[in-house]
């Protein structure tokens, strides 16, 4: 049992911390006050695309894909690392081409897309000259359960023909936004696991329409937000179905390992970020005469937070190992911190808000909107409650047999 | 020992009750869409006047005021379950001049006001034709402490003169608020609790200027809103005191006692209504098969929120009633219900925002915006651990009295 | 509204307080040493009859009994500050005849007894000079469900033959324990609610084995203790049947309201007890150089504990007055203080043993007891999960009507 | 980054798991119900004695001891996951000689005995011959501040002589308890870190008094059990001293990070049998029709469980491994996972004990002895506050340097 990082990533560590620290960081104030002072906020900042470029120089660039010709060629537990520091500010992800939608997008395409499909689409992606997103739950049913979806994609002859309503399908208001993979029902005829199809749709196909933009819990989270879609009548030829009709769950399952040890490691990088911001306010304001820190419970909080992102951190690095080992324990372990790190994220958060008073609410500090991003993800990919009863079916799953057959 | 209401209450909540249902509830959300479409929030759309002069006409008007002339002239006791009435809509209040801060402004005015204000800003206030704002914390320290206070009411002659800088001004922005409360140091040779003064400023005074409005959570709370506002050598009749010079901790303290019932009992009124979003929601939805209200903890949790709703009303009750006594207890008990309800509701928000998946974090739903009153008043008018340290105070009060002296 | 107790209240609060603070509080340490250090716990030391004839000298005798001829003849709410006076001490219940499960059997036979039973078995359980036990439970299946007993009363001609295994039948081990009330299926053919019978059974009744006492987390709990009892081929006129066969569903819900809410109080008045311990030991107790309340977050512990205990105080007194209306509320009421109450106490106990250290631990303190009993309590007439679901299914009752009935 | 156990773990793992299986498991409950039916508790049972000579045969002896000579030669990430094994069982640490404080009194010999008090005393210890108990905490003081140690060891010519009340002494009723380790104050002039010796007293030195065995949480512990002890005028050759007067602060910093990892290693393995005793009652047990696992939210509680367990297994192994490693950040995790882990433990307990209805509080479940050793693990080796206050101190220490001097 070695508890240190690779040689490689450890290197990538070290450029990487000197890249946020003298590039992203004195930025990032002025990036925030910028976006919240423009009128309108769907807009890339230039500064964004002259990091991107220097992030890009430096091979600080699609860290996260597993392809070593195209991206950083790192294992899970590799680049979790990597993931909690881009976590600890509000565009390293997005300037190291490593932000959510996209690295999901570009794992399907990598793993399951056509040649035609990665010329296209994956290689602007790649570039980060384009941004994607990722349309799959719906206003109307709970998504929760998968199998209560509405959309379909139903073949006719050489095309696929896509519609429903879908929301949440967040970074579909980036000006750059021009693909979005779809979700939807093909054929109920199929077993449970293979009715459902994948498409990856142009942007800009008739029958596409972005309905509205959803705040979350106020938060529009410009530029790239996320869009209440309709698709009506999209036509679509069938080479646009993502690795075949019927895929997608397969797909699905694929995409959403990686996909939640990447939230679950920027939640540890937040929560970090968040602490830290906790601890100055702290130390620096006074009441009663003293540091606030020194007053009632204040410091067995601080120590309280710090034991919860330091297990949350080993538990989400184990769970990239399992991955890694294509353990059967892996399944178990990624709910398991699907549930944890959010929960522990959002706790951190609203303690540091109160450490910061009235300004906690404010966005003169980045915790109002880390609350509400950790918050999101006791949703997003999957309820806690939904994590929850994955994890006590497999702890189940070894006693009483007999009566537990099919439930 | 008897819960049962009092007459004159058990009258006013069936008119009031009745009131809501028919007039007040068909308008909720048509006001709310109408408010996130247009283009300027800081508006009072038309429905609200044509609303507040349905409830004046019926009476149900200045509910809050003990004065029987100008107000209902309840006790605290009496006008609790009212406050709760109101607090299950996001208009109510406002329709029945029952809105923070000008009901505590209103009750400062009528203890405190000289006949002058009185007639000049207290009669436009009590017949809803004015709105008002309260100035007491500040950017730059920790108001928690109020003896931080850095902000000044100096005498010059016969003129007092304003200079500092407030945040969380509440109602601000309102395109009525004609009057502020502004509170500073005048005296720093008096002992600790006659150093502050209150002073009414009339919003167009020169010198003062709302240098921004803040959002919180993401949200603004428009039209009323939250602002930052300076005051720049701003200069008044030295009547524009309020009670005389040095006596603002007095009528803070009045103010604060049957504000913080107000608060509390309209918190538990929202977490009423957050519950039955919840439960509406948990019977309608369906996952694997099942309504969601049978998923796993999710009757557990509605039990909860039952329990730690009926606890808290039965609590600020109390207090209410404690207050009407003018018992020594109450000051304790006004402490408990701050730290108790705003937790309580924060915490029904969160799982009613739960239970609604995705759109619990949209504006689809109060939901997003209760849980940020409730977060905000773990803040506001005092942070939990100010009140748990004046809690733990008096307990300990009785114990080894030899070395707690000082403490 | 009024949260004053009655007159009656008042004046027997005044006499009860000065009869604890006068005869048992100096008592109650030496008797808990001698019964420590006594080789046979299962006896009743001579304080506990000779406190009991002052009590009931003074009027301070039965005080639960509705009955104004044999007892107090007080409403719920009326007792219910009495009885959290009589939690404080660990002897009181008992030397005021106030003590589970004798005060809920005599409830049933005083409400239910022939005019046989009431004197041969209610006359000497009001006196004092019998105890008795309550046999429901049984190892062998869930009791959370009551329809799961296996235990049978059968009639057999003029008589009822006894079959079963009861535990937790607490009182049992009491040298003076001369009754047992027995719960047994009669009738599978009846009804759900008419299958089972109540019968009183002779402690000495040739079949009736008590085969050990049970430990509660450690704790005899002598010398009432709890039993497992075996009934085999017990055999008893059937007018042992306390209100006729069938009854015991009607008769168990009778007896569970008030007991709850005696249970409650009684649990209110141990938080206090504990929470005082702690506020002492904070005080006297000093570690790096300060009283320990002045410790990290041990002052808004105390603060949370006083929040806890008013709150649920007002919640049982709340639904004991629900009780003495008849309301239909009183069913919801019920199990939400016997959810909250002991959960409650639980808490308090556990940061007051926490506050006392080592100490906490041992039997120097009252602390790991009180724990216990409060521990106890949320299995106890009922787990909270069960209670839990009858709140939920009162609440959902409003909702989606056609998908929940039955339910 | 590799969470693989080594080879030789991995070897010594099968051959302990196949142990217990063969040789322990079979024997635990027998060995449980004699104990409980012996009228002397203060036994060695002889299938202790006859267990303990197969695991020596088997050379599953030792095992934490870092000498690859006497013991297993692990390092504390080795050695951690095979105490977890220990910990799942209520008799294996005796029985492979791992037990503690024996375990602790052993290393403090090893690192910094002399060659006679090896030879007189680590040689019985190490071959299972005697027991010993350490004799720190005193009762008239918070213990959790050393510096208020009242015990004193005085240097007198050629002798030491010691004085002093010690409780908590936890080993000392073992009918083989021959040597006890002695923490006192020999120098006050000294510095704040050199004042106190530990003093290797033999068992039946004149002056050594067992006051009486101290009973935690009801339980008592036996064989060990705790000891409250009064040493009066103990005399003791000066060579009694170990590792030379003033050295005690320093030989207890060494004993405890060892001795933290192995007692959290061990609740982990508790925990993991807590559980899974919850999960076989959870799906044989049935009420309103289903097994108690698909009620209500128990399903829900397994998985938190199982969360909270693996996290704190991770965060443990991840401290063994920093203390191996020499890190500086061994001290502060050290901390972490004492408050973290038996609070998780716990936690667990009380689950799984509600599980258990009734069952849970007797002892016919190790669940109530379980829940007691977590619970005083909370108190023992430092309470969770002090170690709260540890990590906060250490967080906060890289901010506002300037103020925090001194803090």
């Amino acid at each position: 049992m070695d508890f240190e990082h690779s040689e490689r990533t450890r290197a990538l560590l070290a450029r990487l911390d000197a890249f946020i620290e003298q590039e992203i960081a004195p930025r990032e104030e002025p990036y925030h006050r910028q976006l919240l002072a423009s009128d309108d906020p769907w807009v890339v900042l230039p500064v964004i695309e002259e990091l991107k470029g220097k992030a890009r120089e430096q091979g600080l660039w699609n860290l996260f894909l597993p392809d070593a010709e195209h991206g950083a060629g790192l294992s899970n537990v590799e680049y979790a690392p990597l993931a909690e520091r881009l976590g600890r500010s509000i565009i390293a992800s997005e300037v190291c081409n490593c932000n959510a939608p996209d690295t999901g997008n570009m794992e399907v395409l990598w793993h399951f897309g056509s040649d035609e499909q990665k010329q296209r689409w994956l290689a602007p992606l790649l570039a980060g000259e384009i941004r994607s997103a990722f349309c799959m739950t719906e206003p109307q049913v709970a998504s929760s359960d998968a199998t209560n979806m509405q959309a379909t994609a139903i073949l006719d002859g050489e095309e696929v023909v896509l519609n429903g309503r879908k929301w949440w399908s967040t970074g579909v208001g980036h000006p750059k936004c021009e693909a979005l993979i779809f979700m939807g029902l093909t054929d109920t005829e199929a077993d449970r696991y293979h009715q459902h199809s994948m498409v990856l749709v142009p942007r800009d196909t008739p029958g596409v329409k972005v309905e509205r933009m959803l705040p979350a819990m106020g938060f529009l989270d410009a530029p790239g937000g996320h869009g209440e879609v309709s698709f009506t009548d999209v036509r679509l030829p069938a080479s646009a179905i993502i690795g075949g009709a019927g895929q997608a769950f397969a797909i699905a399952q694929a995409r959403l390992g990686p996909g939640r040890i990447h939230h679950c490691m920027r939640l540890i990088g937040l929560a970090e970020m968040v602490l830290s911001l906790a601890c100055a306010r702290a130390t620096e304001r006074v009441a009663f005469g003293k540091p606030i820190a020194n007053l009632g419970g204040n410091r067995e909080r601080i120590a309280d937070a710090r034991i919860a992102i330091d297990q949350a951190r080993l538990h989400v690095l184990h769970a990239a190992w399992l991955l890694d080992q294509n353990s059967p324990a892996a399944l178990g372990a990624v709910s398991q911190i699907k549930v944890a790190t959010p929960n522990m994220a959002q706790g951190v958060a609203d303690m540091a808000i109160q450490m910061h008073g009235g300004g906690g609410l404010s966005d003169d500090f980045p915790l109002a909107a880390a609350w509400t991003v950790a918050r999101a993800l006791r949703l997003a990919d999957g309820p806690d409650e939904v994590h929850r009863g994955v994890i006590a079916r497999l702890e189940l799953a070894a006693y009483g047999k007999g009566k537990w057959a099919g439930s």
